[in-house]
C-alpha cells in the first residue's frame, strides 16, 4: 500500500510555516508499514488543488490532504476533492448541529459561512473532529482520499483515531520497527565505507543515512508479520554495523546523544556538568533537552569572555596569557573547573573560535573540547566548518562525545 | 517569473526530517517577489525524481532542487537532472581538486567515490560552495533548474549568493524590501486586532504574521522600481504600526530578539550576563547566536540542580528552603547573581518547570524571570504551554524581553 501527502496553503508557499504535518504524518505511515512516496505543497488555488490531488489520486492507493477546510473563502479543500470525485457539495444536517453546538459551548456567535463547514462530497464519510473543522474521506478509483485539517493538533487527532486505523485494515497486519545507531567522529562518506557491503545485500531491514551537525543516523527498519519478528531482522545486521564502527557508534537506539550520555550517566549514577565557550549554553541546552536530565545533569558555566574564563571558571590567568583562552590548555582547565566547580563526576568544555572573524590570530573553525572523569583531563582538537551556528553545533557534540568515550572506559 | 521547489530524500518521506529546506527557500523567494505554486518531495528512486523534475522544468521558470549531490550511492540528483536535460555527467576537474583540498584541510582521508560530488550535466555551471557538495545549475527548455545540497547551511549559502542573484536578475528591476517588527508579549491575535484595520487597507506594502516561540514577526514587504522607493512606502505604514504597539513592538528591523538586545548594549557601551535554570543555556546561546556577540556578552551561570543554585550562583539557602527554586524570589536572586559574578551592567535570569512532571508541587509551565540593571531587580511571571522545548523557549524569549525594557528606560 502507498499513500501521498497533499498540504493545501499559501502560508506553507509563502514559506511562512513548515510542512511538519507532512513529517508526523509520514512517520506514522512509516511505522506502520506505508510508503509514501511523495509530498506535495499547493496554493489555495482550486485549478491547481484540483490538478494536484487528480494526479495524486492516479499514483498512489491513498491520498491524505491537509488544509483548507476552515470557513473562510479561501478553504476550498472541499471543492477541489467534489471536482476530483465528479460528486457534488452536500450540507449534513448533524455535522451543521454539531459545529452550532460548539459555538454555543464557547459562547461566541457563529459567522453563518461556518455551516460550509458541515458540506462534503455526496457520499464521504464525515471524521470525527474536536476543532470546528470536520473532516470526511471518501473512495474514488480504488483510491482512499482523507480530507483533514492544517492545525497540528486538530489533524493528528483525526490522523490517530481515524487514518491510522483505516489504512492499516486496508493494509494488513504488517509491523514496522526501526532501530538506530548513531556515528560520532567518522564523516558520513568513512561511515558507508565501513558497512557498505553490509547495506547492499540488505533489502528488510532496509538501511538508511542521515548526516548533520558532526553525526552520522544509520537507521535500520524491519517489516514482519509481528513486532518481535521484525526486531529479529533486524538484530544481526545491527550488531553487525555496530561491530564495524567500534566505539564511533553510540550504543542503543537514541535519538539525541544527550540521551545516550544521560542513560550512561543514570546507569552510573554520575552527574555531569560543562563550561562552554564558543557553544554559550548549547552542551547545556542539548543535555537539558534530553527528558529526565535533572538526574544527571547539575549545570554549566558559560564563560564567554575571557575575564569570565578567569574570574568566574577560576582558570589560571598565565593559561590565558600563553596558550590563551582557546587552546588544548584552556579547554583542559575548563572541563576540570566545571567537575570542580558543581562537584560533578564527569566534567566537559568546549572552547573556539565560532567567527565570522579571527579570535588571537586563531582561525574561525579552531575549536578544542575537553573532559575530565577521574585522573587527567583529555583534549582533543576539532576542525569546525560552515557557518557560526554549524561550527557551534559540531563542538557541543564533540565536547559530549569526549565525555562519552571517557565514560565507555570507566565501567 | 514563478518558482518550483523540488526536495529530495527519503529521509523526508520516512518523516525524520521536515522540508525546512522549502520554508526558507519560499520565504527569500517571496521576498524578491517570485511566486511559488508547488513543493514537492520525492524519494532517492530515479524514475520518480526523473518524473517529477521533469514535470516541475514544464510548469515553472524556475526549478530549485535541495539534497541528493552527497557522495553515497543514493545521492542521485546529477544523474536525474542530467536525464530530464539530455545531457551527459562530466567531471570538473578544478572541482574536484577543490574536494581534495577541503578534506586536506581536515587532515581527513577522502574516499575515492566523493569524486562524484565533482560530476555535473554537461554544460552546467558550478555553484561555489563551503561544505564538500557543491550545486549546479542548468538551463533546460527555458527553465532554470538549481542543485542545492540539502544540509541547510550549505543550502542557505548557495541560496543567498548565486541563487536569489540570478533569480532577480532573470526578473527584472522590481525591488522588493521587507522590514519586520517583532512583537514580545502580546498574542497572535491580540497584535491582529491592534493593527487588523492597517492590513486591512495595504496591498503594497503586503503585511503578514507569522507567530511562535512567544514573538509574533509582522512583516512588511513593498515592491517598487527601487530600493528606496519601496523603503519610502514602508516606512509610514510600520510607523502607524509601531506607534499602536508601543513597547511591544522591538525597536529596529531584527531577525531576533538577541540582536535587537545587542544593538541596544552596545549603543549604551554595556554588558549582559544571565543565570539560568529551566533554559538550560538557552539563554546565553540565543544571545551568542547574534554576530559580534562577544561585544556585549559576558557568560552564563547555568543552574539546573539546586545545589548549583546555592554553590555556583551563591543564591541564599533560605530562599532555597523558603519560597523555593522555582520563586519570585528565586528569579530575582539569580538576575543578581548573573549581574555580579560576571561584572555585568544588565543581569537576567529564569528559573521554572519545562517538566515532564510538576516540581516542587509547582505546576509544569510555571516560570518566573528575573533581571536587574540598576536598583532592585524585576521580576515577571509567565504561563508555559506547550512541550518542554517550547516551555524553554517561551522562558529564555520573556527573560530576554524583561531585560530590553529594563533597557528601554535608561537612556
Amino acid at each position: 500500500l502507498n499513500a501521498e501527502i497533499v498540504a493545501v496553503g499559501t502560508e506553507l508557499l509563502l514559506g511562512q510555516i513548515a510542512n511538519t504535518n507532512a513529517q508526523v504524518i509520514s512517520s506514522a505511515l512509516a511505522n506502520i508499514g506505508i510508503d509514501v512516496y511523495f509530498h506535495t505543497v499547493v496554493g489555495d488555488n482550486l485549478a491547481r488543488m484540483t490538478d494536484m490531488i487528480e494526479e495524486a489520486v492516479a499514483r498512489a492507493d491513498a491520498v491524505i490532504i491537509t488544509g483548507g477546510l476552515g470557513p473562510t473563502s479561501d478553504d476550498i479543500t472541499r471543492e477541489a476533492v467534489a471536482a476530483v470525485a465528479g460528486r457534488k457539495l452536500v450540507r449534513d444536517d448533524a455535522v451543521a448541529e454539531q459545529i452550532r453546538t460548539i459555538f454555543e459551548r464557547m459562547h461566541r456567535h457563529m459567522p453563518e459561512e461556518n455551516l460550509k463547514q458541515a458540506e462534503m462530497p455526496e457520499g464521504a464519510e464525515m471524521i470525527p473532529h474536536e476543532g470546528t473543522a470536520p473532516g470526511f474521506v471518501i473512495e474514488h478509483d480504488g483510491c482512499l482520499v482523507f480530507a483533514l485539517p492544517g492545525v497540528p493538533w486538530e489533524m493528528e487527532a483525526m490522523l490517530t483515531k481515524t487514518v491510522l486505523t483505516k489504512l492499516s485494515e486496508r493494509a494488513g497486519a504488517a509491523s514496522i520497527v526501526s532501530r538506530q545507531v548513531l556515528v560520532i567522529g567518522l564523516g558520513e562518506s568513512a561511515t558507508q565505507e565501513k558497512i557498505r557491503d553490509i547495506v547492499d545485500r540488505q533489502s528488510n531491514p532496509t538501511i538508511a543515512y542521515l548526516a548533520g551537525g558532526g553525526q552520522v543516523r544509520v537507521r535500520l527498519s524491519a517489516k514482519a508479520a509481528s513486532e518481535s519478528a521484525a526486531l529479529a531482522l533486524i538484530r544481526p545486521v545491527e550488531e553487525e554495523i555496530r561491530s564495524r564502527l567500534g566505539a564511533d557508534a553510540v550504543a542503543g537506539s537514541h535519538a539525541s546523544l544527550a540521551d545516550a550520555i544521560g542513560e550512561m550517566l543514570r546507569e552510573r549514577g554520575m552527574k555531569i556538568a560543562a563550561a562552554e565557550s564558543l557553544t554559550g549554553g548549547l552542551i547545556g541546552s542539548l543535555l537539558t533537552g534530553a527528558g529526565g536530565s535533572s538526574d544527571f545533569f547539575l549545570g554549566s558555566l558559560v564563560c564567554y569572555a575571557t575575564e569570565a574564563k578567569r574570574d568566574v571558571a577560576g582558570i589560571d590567568p598565565a593559561i590565558l596569557a600563553g596558550p590563551g583562552p582557546v587552546s588544548e590548555e584552556a579547554a583542559a582547565a575548563l572541563a576540570q573547573a566545571a567537575r570542580s566547580k558543581f562537584g560533578a563526576d564527569l566534567g566537559v568544555s568546549a572552547t573556539g573560535v565560532a567567527g565570522p572573524a579571527e579570535q588571537d590570530g586563531k582561525p574561525v573553525g579552531t575549536v578544542f573540547v575537553g573532559a575530565v572523569l577521574d585522573g587527567e583531563p583529555e583534549v582533543r582538537a576539532v576542525r569546525g566548518y560552515g557557518d557560526r551556528a554549524n561550527i557551534r553545533a559540531l563542538a557541543a557534540t564533540a565536547a559530549l562525545d569526549l565525555g562519552r568515550r571517557l565514560l565507555l572506559h570507566s565501567m
